[in-house]
């Protein structure tokens, strides 16, 4: 079923001035920095299996839960990110990091290949007793998928090897055969990483354990009821309360509903769509269908971020988005780019690159700090000042995900099918790309997300024959398209222009996307943004921080019929496009003491400056706001 | 230095269809539904000292603190209301339920006179080491209170005898002589029944008491850290962070803003202003003043609620006024009422009936449902529906203090000087007071607050000299005058308009008051109201409750051009004004799919009916908003 493929990023050179800087500051600054978190936090000591354990700096949490229990999977996201800042530059240091991790992961792993660090240092006896919450599984996954990753950059096949042992044990652990447990992830991870394993190694097993997770999943009886009763706890003393929590109140084909943890939903959902194109799995597919159009329909922020809630980190009601207390966590963003690459394979349609972008270049992006060192977990979309960036988080969950996305974000540029490239994102890439039997070389230069100019060039070895497919965004009104410098009627078809002809070498195409700073409206029964406005131009959604405004950002309004211009300020954040207009902002100064009155307050004009969204608390924390009252 | 006293509710018959309703259920149904809720939660079993102790229905909070440390203030608060309710109504039942009560103080109180009932049942040996966290002293004022209450209305001794012994242990115990500890209450209270017991008896042991308490607290050292200390404890471990908390961080005369828990500090203000008044102290009057002005200036909600934030029960900062969250405890109004009237018999100045009417109608008043046997604790200016009234309360003090406010509602009515007369609230009163040597009968009829003409009948015993001084309120415009049916021009002094002559039987003075429908706007520091209107009418606020409305609340708004409509309501709440107006509201209808669009929301018209905030969520819980878009 799946028609076009991904790209690896490895394949992908991404020089645009956006990216680029980007990708440099998480190479040189992010990955080497947050390898002297986890020394610091004493997570890479817990791989050694010291006894005593060596204490942590991380507080446990007030019910004496510790983010310890999670370690394996934070080490290996890092792995994992530091193998794709590999693929740009390899570097040494790194990689012997990265060794010692590998020996110690050896060294722990038990005779029969079981590889949990909490429970072989803290609690042996108890492996595989509580599914639900205590993460076995999704460690696995992030370590399965940081050993594909310096597989594919280094060719070292150790910690790929070591991976594969703890697979085989999980295989023979959990399944439908006799004597084993019909279990599956309480945090839904290891499913796309064992996809990822079998296109790493074609291993059929791989894929038959993540098919197994998703089918399993949710049927009755309930593994979690029969793990609870095991354990000897009561009906009823789940904390999380329901299981839709974890996405497994149901199994996955008959879920309408986004529910829960947001992260464990995106996850999951990204290891359907895959599924449903390795096993052409129609129902799969249409399972996936249902849930996008719930989420993008219902539950989404403007921002491209999801999970409203901190209680459940996740989901709660349609159309119940606060901005001030919205959760949106970096991951879940991180998570849907996931999803919504896996959903454009199945499926050529512009909703699923546009959903991509918005969540690449605004909530997912706002996860990490322009200097690569600070990090956002939750993402809110007004803040009163308070809210701040994190040097490191006692779940550290989120800094390695935005690393690994931004290093890896090449492979989200092309889409490939037998005689055909699909360019889903812009900003300056080049990649040599097998189509209709031969090879082309695609490169596009731009400075987007700044400007919509975009120019594809076509370099095929020979004339070549194949259809070239460029993204013309949803957010985009009026895009002209010229070939060779001559301009040809644009029909966008599903939000891709699709050029079919034969190429040759010295080809152009100049695709040029209106580039204008447009407002948003919230459905109305998005209490929030009743009365609210939000600014958004090309991919980036724009946010108002107080240090560029006028006047107190609460007390001030964007009418609707003021006019918005965008600016080039080369002195501001590194050079960003900003969003100005005129504003109006209610005035304190005639109210002598009053606290009441009957007299309306009186407006003045008050200039507005927007940044975009991604940017904001780059210049200490202060009030921001992108939903604007109008 | 006072120039106005007080006229006890007990010579004050109050008539009025609106408060007569309100008095009839809290005497029929409030104060023996408190009764039955105190046998039920074994809370009057805590008074016997058994041992071991009877288990407690209340839970207990997360980190083991419970809330029956402090029954005995909720025992006494009950004897207090139960008390001014017998003055409206003799009745065996409760009158033996209270000798009951006494009964079992007598029986408790130790040798020495001492009388915590958690202390003498649990922790003898521990008296007087926590007077900071633990609720000793403000236990023995509310009991205090009660004492005075039921010893006014019965004339019978036995009560405050006890009581009496009690304040001489903690007298002798307490203070700055040799021997004695330098303590004062950690929760304000005990002050203001001092000056009570004093009025009441006489004995000026209790003021100074009472004036000690006031003049040490927050000095240096400071006794919270001297106790801490002699517990064991470092610094730094108080929950609360600061002695603000108290209102203990700087001696009283030195505080200038309002902060901490608000209903301590109300408290402490209404015993401050009672020993100005006292003492003629000119600098106690003074601070009173400053922090009058701070807290009406910056710190309190357009309902009459004061403290917005829940994690201190109290103040926050200057225009923090969140509505979702609002706190705004019953308590702090109730209080408030207090303080103001002391005020107001400091100073005859209509800001401070204009706060005690604003408090006591709209904030205070909604503590207490309809029927008189639910109540809430925190008052919300915004609810999303989920908000809702308690049949009982963990910690129960909202409960009878709400009760005992409107059993003793007469007692504000009228400021009494030698040769005047001030009626400071209305809706039909009438009282026999001395004045300028002789008696004169005050009869005030009206059927405010729903409608503003006001006719005051005055028939001394013989033509007599004196002012009556008829408050103008400030939300009123346009006030007319007329002394036996003669117009006579009306100048407002200070907000009272002052009828000084030779006053003759059969002498009647018509007030009208206009209530137009009003807007009321919020200073723009007020980030949570800005752009929006709240509405009022006469002394009552106005909310907008889901189950009036013909659109979702949350999507209609309240155009500055509409106009306001007040209309009664007979079949409505057991009749009521109700405030109707031509809304718009955003619709869903033309959205299709789309969670955010370019193009604005389309607006129809909508009906908007406003009921008076004190009796909302009297038809079960929903939606309802007091601050509307405009």
């Amino acid at each position: 079923m799946r028609t076009y493929s991904s790209v690896p990023f490895s394949q992908v050179k991404v020089d645009g001035v956006f990216w680029r800087e980007r990708l440099d500051t998480v190479l040189s600054r992010t990955i080497p920095s947050q390898y002297a978190q986890m020394v610091k936090h004493n997570m890479l000591r817990s791989l050694k299996l010291l006894k005593p354990t060596p204490p942590t700096t991380i507080k446990p949490h007030a019910n004496g839960f510790t983010t310890e229990i999670f370690w394996d999977s934070d080490i290996g996201k890092w792995v994992e990110a530091a193998s794709y800042a590999l693929a740009h530059r390899r570097d040494a240091v790194i990689e012997a990091q990265i060794e010692e991790i590998v020996d110690d992961l050896e060294k722990a792993q038990a005779a029969d290949g079981y590889l949990n660090l909490w429970y072989l240092a803290r609690e042996p006896q108890n492996r595989w007793t509580n599914l639900r919450d205590n993460h076995e599984l999704y460690n696995c996954g992030h370590l399965l998928e940081g050993a594909v990753a310096y597989f594919h950059t280094t060719g070292r096949a150790r910690m790929m090897a070591v991976m594969e042992r703890y697979v085989d044990h999980i295989a023979a652990t959990f399944g439908r055969g006799p004597g084993q447990r019909r279990g599956y992830p309480g945090h839904q991870e290891l499913e796309l990483a064992l996809v990822k394993a079998y296109h790493a190694t074609g291993k059929t097993k791989f894929l038959d354990l993540a098919r197994y997770f998703i089918d399993e999943r949710g049927s009755q009886p309930h593994y979690f009821d029969i793990e609870r009763d095991a354990r000897g706890e009561a009906p009823g003393t789940y904390g999380q309360g329901t299981y839709e929590y974890g996405q497994a109140h149901l199994p996955v084909r008959e879920q309408t509903k986004v529910v829960g943890h947001a992260v464990r939903a995106m996850y999951m959902y990204t290891a359907m769509a895959d599924l449903a194109a390795e096993d052409d799995d129609a129902g799969l597919k249409r399972a996936c269908e249902v849930l996008w159009r719930d989420v993008t329909q219902t539950r989404m922020y403007v921002t491209g971020g999801f999970g409203p809630s901190a209680s459940n980190e996740g989901f709660t009601t349609d159309y119940a988005l606060p901005n001030d207390t919205a959760y949106a966590e970096t991951c879940a963003s991180v998570a849907m780019v996931f999803w919504a690459a896996r959903m454009l394979n199945l499926d050529l349609d512009g909703q699923y690159a546009d959903m991509l972008e918005l969540a690449l270049y605004n909530n997912a992006l706002a996860g990490l700090s322009q200097d690569g060192t600070q990090y956002f977990y939750d993402n809110k979309l007004d803040s009163d000042g308070s809210h701040r960036r994190w040097d490191w988080h006692p779940c550290p969950c989120c800094t390695m995900n935005v690393a690994r996305l931004v290093a890896s974000v090449g492979g989200y540029v092309f889409g490939l099918a037998d005689s055909e490239v699909a360019v889903h994102l812009y900003g300056g890439a080049e990649a040599r790309l097998p189509v209709s039997g031969g090879f082309v070389t695609i490169t596009e230069t731009s400075n987007y997300p700044w400007d919509g100019a975009i120019r594809v060039a076509v370099e095929p070895e020979g004339a070549s024959a194949f259809t070239l497919s460029l993204r013309v965004p949803g957010w985009c009104d009026g895009a002209r398209l010229a070939v060779n410098g001559q301009p040809v009627p644009l029909t966008a078809e599903r939000g891709y222009a699709r050029i079919t002809r034969v190429w040759a070498k010295g080809d152009v195409v100049d695709l040029m996307l209106p580039m204008d700073v447009r407002r948003s409206y919230a459905h109305p029964m998005v209490k929030a943004d009743v009365g609210r406005v939000a600014v958004r131009r090309g991919p980036l959604i724009y946010c108002f921080e107080q240090l560029d405004q006028t006047a107190p950002l609460a007390q001030t309004r964007l009418p609707r019929d003021a006019s918005l211009q965008a600016r080039f300020r080369d002195d501001l954040l590194g050079g960003i496009v900003v969003v100005e207009a005129q504003g109006a902002a209610v005035q304190p100064q005639d109210w002598a003491h009053a606290l009441y009155r009957e007299v309306p307050p009186v407006e003045q004009a008050a200039e507005l400056t927007g940044v975009p969204y991604y940017i904001w608390c780059n210049r200490g924390p202060n009030p921001m706001q992108v939903w604007l009252r109008e």
